[in-house]
């Protein structure tokens, strides 16, 4: 019931072990929802609690830590042997007493990793600042590295089953966006779009399925359009305002993603003239954005466009995106940005998002693309590019 | 634009405050998306970044700390005053060199507090075992406490206004749940009946417009009724096997949550022995659970009754509910279970959840419920408890 065939696995945690090896660490402790599942398929709604995944280099295959509860599924979507899945009694949710990273302290020293070199996920959202004090206090003679994002620079370049699952997700926030700018229109309650948006994303398209997107859809209008991760309410749109549509596909946990913009009415001329210039600068980041070019480079390409027509952008144009769960579906390794010096690879992907944010408005359009051999990149998600007028 | 007027939030300080003084501290660093929420207003999708509360008792408003892009949203849903929104810079966001804990920390020791007792949300999810690490270094004279989940137990009493926001996310839950078993059906996809019950919890019902539950619905049938956390595919739904619906509601962040069990066919006998067993332990820890009783005592009512037919369930029968962000609509404070001493109080308000999970399959039943002054509860959802048999 993995996603993937057990050889993709495999593959994966040999090129984890490399990255450990580099990092001179001999045991890794995983926290992050996207690591569990990159090394043992292990996918469920159960990262509420903690859970923890351990590899060691000289396992062959990681150890699953989990609430008892939590246990028949680990064995309904990994590949794991039995023997490597291993429960933590219910007792340690939500216990004053005891934590289960005190529980993964334990089991570790039980298998004879009491006084290695551990590297940890110290930055990754559900690892906490409690389960690193447990560990700390747990194994005095280990030493704790912090590693993070290890495994995530690992996933940024994806194998050719991978970009599969991307070009799912592709079709499905595709497909999404069709839907979410039949249905925005003046009158509609914004969750009435998010509605229909949110149907459309689960629906899926053709042969792929939706699965649940790792941030929901971004409605906005109007004043609301200036803050970028304001979620929606029951206000109905109004006219003559801009919205902008920022929405997510996922296939088997893969993501892609897609902004585009729409005016309610007949678009002022400050707003047609920024979305040609942002239109111009996203053909010539995307045209830049090839094997061997850096980050930098490529939002060197966009600063250049903008610039020349005078206007600027604080924050990142982009980041590489793919397998992943809720709150973020970036992968948090490479951002589209000055002085980022990653060199670009085949199979690497990125969501290129041109977010506009002014005084009391906004603006977006975004693309997700896949890095190729050779060339401009592929171009995964398919919508057309003009912003939407709608009257 | 705060869901609540200000003297709400005036009030939750006061409360704050005063559990901060029990606790020893001068000053409270919040993490949790709620603990935001619940002390300012704050609401946004902005939490796969560092986002912070500072609340000093010196302090007549906490200061909202959070990345740039996202101050607008802070000054478009919270009581601030603009001083107390303090944006860090764009290349703080996943940067391998320098940590928004550190810039909070800096702060801290702007404003004075860089020798004071300062309370950690230490096992927050959002709370990163690299935020601990940088606060340590950054605020050598300060002493840092863990006071997780002081802000959570100030929620467990609701007042009447967020009352009125649970019986919105009831009305909601126990509409989706109306939607969900109509459209679950032998040869129906699991993802499709997902997205009826999604666009029905976000249409809302009636006066309320739905808000984002923070946990996806739970749909299995057959052997996936075993494990409790795992989420839909394009699986058709069998004939002839048990599904479930586990489903939350939501309104302006307030959550109930209800689960239902379906056969799809003509029930086995031992499922309808178990539903008649667990229909029962629900009415009698339904009726047990008043103010002055111990959550110890509620389980204790539920467990007499599932022992005396020969069952046995080793996980908490439920947990207190309220104000939440993903990937959790528990507040994480008391549990119904066994040694949980914590007395009930009116405007208590719990999720019990009933949940027979099974060698290879799986049942579910549960209600919303609020504690009150005298009497038993008040049951906040509202749907027919018996199995559902569609043949």
């Amino acid at each position: 019931m993995p996603a993937f065939p057990a050889t993709e696995y495999r593959d994966r945690i040999a090129r984890v072990k490399r990255r450990m090896e580099a990092a001179g660490v001999d045991v890794l402790l995983c926290a992050e929802p996207a690591s569990l599942n990159y090394l043992s398929g292990y996918d469920g709604w159960s990262f509420y609690v903690h859970q923890f995944l351990v590899l060691a280099l000289s396992m062959d295959e990681p150890v699953w830590v989990g609430r008892a509860m939590d246990a028949p599924g680990a064995r309904l979507t990994t590949f794991l042997r039995p023997e490597n899945i291993e429960p933590y009694p219910e007792d340690y949710v939500d216990a004053p007493d005891r934590h289960p990273a005190r529980f993964v302290a334990e089991l570790m020293k039980a298998r004879g990793y009491g006084s290695a070199r551990i590297g940890l996920e110290l930055d990754a959202f559900h690892f906490t600042g409690r389960s690193f004090a447990e560990l700390t206090k747990a194994l005095p003679d280990a030493r704790l590295v912090d590693i993070y994002p290890l495994v995530n620079w690992a996933r940024i370049v994806k194998s050719d089953l991978e970009i599969e699952m991307m070009r799912g997700a592709a079709a499905i926030v595709s497909h999404a966006m069709e839907v979410g700018i039949a249905v925005v229109a003046p009158g509609v309650r914004e969750c009435d779009a998010v509605a229909e948006i949110c149907a459309a994303q689960l629906r899926g398209t053709g042969p792929y399925w939706g699965d649940y997107p790792s941030a929901m859809p971004s409605v906005p209008s109007g004043a609301k359009t200036a803050a970028p991760h304001l979620t929606w309410s029951g206000d109905r749109y109004p006219a003559n305002a801009v919205a902008y549509l920022e929405l997510g596909g996922c296939s088997h946990r893969y993501h892609a993603a897609l902004a585009r913009t729409l005016y309610l009415g007949q678009p002022p001329r400050h707003l047609v003239d920024l979305a040609k210039v942002v239109s111009d600068g996203l053909d010539r980041a995307l045209d830049g954005a090839r094997a061997g070019r850096t980050c930098h480079e490529v939002e060197a390409a966009w600063r250049a466009v903008i610039e020349h027509a005078g206007y600027t952008k604080s924050s990142r144009i982009g980041y590489s995106i793919g397998l992943s769960y809720p709150p973020d579906w970036g992968e948090r390794t490479a951002s589209l940005r000055q002085g980022d010096q990653t060199v670009l690879e085949p199979n690497m992907c990125f969501h290129m998002i041109l977010g506009m944010w002014r005084e009391d408005w906004g603006f977006e359009l975004s693309e997700t693309f896949r890095v190729t051999a050779e060339g401009p990149p592929e171009i995964l998600t398919s919508f057309p590019r003009d912003m939407v007028v709608k009257t």
